[in-house]
């Protein structure tokens, strides 16, 4: 009984850190006393107990405590006892090599697989899926792969952006790249914009938030699939 | 007697493929009838021969004849007896990656090191670096290493972009991504803007272009060099 919630980012532009999200969190966790929050990806080098502050006054807001993975003698245990579980953003390689380091991603698989609500956002969104190989982060670290959670049977582009038509940069755009990646790798991307997530429960993934996703599939051309689409087709 | 060109971009915007550079390699390859061209970078997926064409035509204007490292029997060899070696862009995971399945890495150390000139355009450029960590690219493929040329003692990143004021969108600026490279690793970065080269002769390495570029240090705060600097502290 998979129930996940798979966000793109955990800010909008002139909101508070989860704002928009704090309606859903509620549903989410609701029957949760106590999160459990991995801030291994620290965004910007803050450290493990700043990262877990930020994401407890959003929490409380809804009713929730947090605790933070670090605060755990065992971190697997932690993730095996837990009753709900937010992996935050930051850096996705520094995320990848930390669940490695802190042999994380089995416990985490059985803690989704027996129903333990998991929110991600941004790099916790991107573990999600079947690799990291579209993330958007700098390889700061090296981890020793890029297998990731495989919660869903595709890769995440978290904060996917559309081609600017009036740039002078000659660098690749996000569809070029993900293109790319579809010249050595066969599975399906979901490019999911800010605002967006995925609902995941059982077996059903649905997305969700005001704007469509934009759906790249090896030898296809992209298209676009709206708010409330069943994307359980997509592998 | 290293002699490097290490470009940010092969393309300015509006300008044929490597246009801006064609006086620089006039007189960076004199000497050279003809030069080994690098494709493993493959930008967009296009083919090895399809991508030396391409480089072909436009060195062709400054009068010299390509040949790619794809059309010898061994690629190691190529790169020892080559009068001068092009290394061009497209995606740096891919392209260090196959260095090390062609094991490349040792005799390109070794032409350089004998003066063999050399060109790097974007990809290129940041294999010359110490790693490859300061990549704007996607980890499309998983290479055996982050570990590059080290033909300078610094990273490079190319491309660089400076951070847009008016953006809603809540993605990593490029400054903040090398912020959080440097909390895990101690080397300088250079942020090459587009148009702007580095230009290493022997021990010499100064900035070329129209553009300043950004130095950013472990601890300190990110400062600009002006163009004609010499950069030789820069370790």
């Amino acid at each position: 009984m998979k129930n996940l919630l798979l966000a793109s980012t955990s800010t909008l532009h002139g909101q508070e850190y989860l704002e928009y999200l704090l309606p859903e969190l509620k549903k989410h966790f609701s029957g949760c006393s106590e999160i459990l929050f991995i801030p291994y990806a620290r965004p910007g080098g803050i450290s493990h107990d700043e990262y877990t502050s930020l994401a407890a006054k959003a929490f409380s807001k809804a009713g929730f405590q947090i605790k933070g993975i670090h605060e755990y003698p065992n971190a697997a245990q932690a993730v095996a006892q837990a009753e709900g579980i937010f992996t935050g953003g930051g850096n996705t390689f520094l995320l990848v090599q930390q669940f490695y380091a802190h042999e994380l991603l089995t416990p985490l698989k059985d803690a989704i697989l027996k129903g333990t609500p998991y929110l991600g956002t941004s790099a916790g969104t991107n573990i999600a899926g079947l690799t990291m190989k579209t993330t958007n982060d700098m390889p700061i670290v090296y981890p020793p792969s890029f297998k990731t959670l495989g919660f869903v049977p595709f890769n995440i582009n978290p904060h996917y952006l559309d081609p600017d038509p009036n740039s002078t940069h000659k660098g690749e755009s996000r569809e070029t790249r993900i293109k790319e990646f579809h010249q050595f790798n066969t599975h399906p991307v979901i490019g999911l914009r800010e605002g967006s997530w995925l609902e995941v429960k059982e077996n059903n993934t649905t997305l969700k938030g005001q704007k469509s996703a934009r759906i790249f599939e090896a030898g296809k051309a992209a298209y676009e699939v709206e708010p409330e689409s069943l994307l359980n087709d997509l592998q």
